[in-house]
């Protein structure tokens, strides 16, 4: 079988990604340093920063000791004395805004020698990757990574290994999509690692994680997305191949890579996506889409395994047929079904993965993405969530490059 | 509205259980004591018990201290020296065998003054409640009642109060029917306990009492069934209803008794069921029915609710299809939909509640139960699991009984 379609998806839908720890970013990802930080989505620059974006890392460099606050902050970063590159550069998916810094304590998965990274989870709300920089947050923050990713760490280095990626297949079972619902996988995972924490920990602080993990519908979300991450990267660099293996938003821009074309990203705008607000809020409060969570639609999880998780429309919006039909639409632009990520009750079917982007070129269908939205403003936190159209450009622009790159040629040769 | 059969239902699906706590049967349930011991289903004499309920008998005079091994306590049980009586003759409910004793912890649930409770779950398989007997067995159900219960009472009594009935809506919507399939509930139950495990207990201990309740896929079972057997205590006595209030079987026969006939069981032969049996058993080694778990069908959820729950196939065979066509079938024999039991992949539709025995002697259609398959010899255990379609016999002389009765006279006057 040549078919570098094929090729791509069967990689990517064969990697197992396993738990290695929780780590400090600093220690675990070699370009992260003092004020060299990462971001989520395709590149930007630091004065197009969207508000989200920007309080993050207003609130990162407080966080960090770079800061007494925010104004200082404001400073500090107004003199260029920061340096940030995407995360995808350095094998780390960060949610929403997707910034990194030393102290920060990432999910470290890995498959084989390859390993991939992303942020822990500070919960839903008034959060970091949402934009938040008030006190509360930075102390949550600080907590995270003084206290409990440590003893999390300790917890996974004494039980046995954890294979993420069988761990998001029993979630589609327990009615999660992994991505913006993950409540029944938090708490698989919190309990693989419970009983190591009780042991491994003073009792206090053990209660006090325990609290956190259990108490975070999203704990599981930077597993998820950091195992994604290393499945999307075994899919990448096979010749001529069409499969999406990157898609991103930095709230200006939307960017995906394709697995043929290698590290080029190819943008869009950000779309603004059909969302469920939270009480007081609207669309005119909105960012753009944002982040490197969409990592799990390229994986066949998400959105393109809503028809798992029916009970996410109380999150989202929308109604259980419309669950169905978004992964049934996304089956149109997929190479392949999912030999692993099952939908029970679509008569356990797989999920639709590998998105072509000469299928959606040549359809006019562009791939839905689950979405968190976050308030347009720095500081604010998370406003809402949904379903998020995206736009055509950057997969027919896709397209249009790999039917004139020499791989292409050579694969239909 | 002067339904009776509304009545009855509404009590049922309004009433609200809470955890109260995990404590000694001898200490929680007033007639249990030295050698007087609970049995699952309707009234069996001692000479009669099936091969598990016996099995599990003499593990339990064991347990108790009162012989050293089954030889001896065989002897005992032959000298007429333990009384037995059923399960829901004290408010209690038993999974399969349902044998309680003075020392076994059972889980005690409250819906304002009344009370409900269950022995706690010791895992699949070797299980004293499917017959088991051998020392490893005893030896885990006494680290059960010595260290684990007290600890995971511990926890509960410094807890914030926990609704099951809210956690068993929450299990529909993370793939469990909270019968057969309790995997996503258990998780989340002993997610809500673990802080305070870990704070309650000294570290091995805590390690050890999340271990056994994160890796009991049974585990919130009799969380479960407490809580149903206050909701259909609720729905009992309604003058000239329809209604089932119970339905167990002691391995003999299958009982079940209605809202407006008192405390009489109407029974009819216990059925084998069509099972889906482990490796190396058949249904020539299988015990008809046994046990008072289906309290959860009576209730709307477990077989009746499997719609919600289309993962459980691969425990309990069948197909998809088959799980929605059982919750299709029951409706026609149920008074209402649950106004909180919801499925989600059926748009949010409330499960049937409310098994009507003139609908079910009318139509012919007998209610299908979710159902463990012990081995019918004593001291080997489980043996399989699946859906089982009851005998109509007792619904029809109910239906019967009722039509002379004066309450039903009353109601139709």
């Amino acid at each position: 079988m040549n078919d570098p379609r094929l090729t791509s998806v069967d990689a990517l839908d064969r990697t197992v990604a396993h738990l290695e720890g929780i780590r400090p970013a600093g220690e675990a990802i070699p370009w992260v340093a003092r004020r060299r930080y990462l971001h989520g989505g395709p590149p930007v620059a630091l004065d197009e920063l969207p508000g989200p974006m920007r309080g993050a890392l207003l609130g990162v460099l407080v966080f960090e000791g770079e800061a007494e606050g925010t104004d200082q902050a404001e400073a500090l970063l107004g003199s260029g004395a920061v340096e940030l590159e995407p995360c995808h550069d350095h094998r780390c998916v960060g949610a929403m805004a997707g910034i990194v810094s030393p102290r920060m304590p990432v999910v470290v998965a890995s498959a084989g020698s390859r390993r991939a990274f992303s942020p822990i989870n500070e919960g839903l709300g008034k959060a970091l990757r949402f934009g938040s920089n008030d006190p509360r947050t930075i102390a949550r923050l600080d907590w995270l990574a003084r206290s409990c990713a440590p003893a999390l760490d300790r917890a996974i280095q004494a039980s046995e290994p954890v294979d993420l990626t069988a761990l998001v297949a029993e979630g589609l079972r327990r009615g999660d999509e992994c991505h913006n619902r993950n409540v029944a996988s938090s708490a698989a995972l919190m309990g693989r690692l419970a009983p190591a924490v009780a042991e491994a920990c003073p009792a206090s602080e053990a209660a006090r994680a325990l609290a956190y993990g259990f108490g975070n519908r999203h704990f599981f979300l930077p597993f998820s997305i950091a195992a994604a991450k290393l499945l999307a990267d075994a899919a990448h660099d096979v010749d001529g191949s069409p499969i999406v293996t990157a898609i991103c938003g930095n709230g200006r821009r939307l960017g995906i890579r394709v697995s043929g074309l290698g590290d080029e990203w190819f943008t869009g705008p950000a779309p603004l996506g059909d969302a469920r607000f939270f009480d007081g809020y609207g669309p005119g409060e909105a960012t753009p889409v944002m982040g490197d969570s969409f990592v799990t639609e390229v994986c066949g999880w998400g959105a393109f395994a809503l028809a798992a998780a029916p009970a996410i429309v109380s999150f989202i919006g929308g109604d259980v047929d419309s669950c169905r039909r978004v992964v049934d639409e996304m089956r149109s632009v997929c190479a392949t079904e999912s030999v692993r990520m099952l939908i029970p009750g679509e008569r356990f079917r797989g999920t639709p993965v590998g998105i072509d982007v000469e299928l959606v070129a040549r359809l006019g269908i562009a791939p839905v993405v689950n979405n968190g939205i976050a308030h347009r403003e720095p500081g604010v936190g998370q406003v809402g969530a949904g379903l998020t159209r995206l736009p055509l450009e950057p997969f027919v622009r896709a397209a249009g490059a790999l039917a004139g790159s020499p791989g292409d040629r050579g694969a239909r040769a």
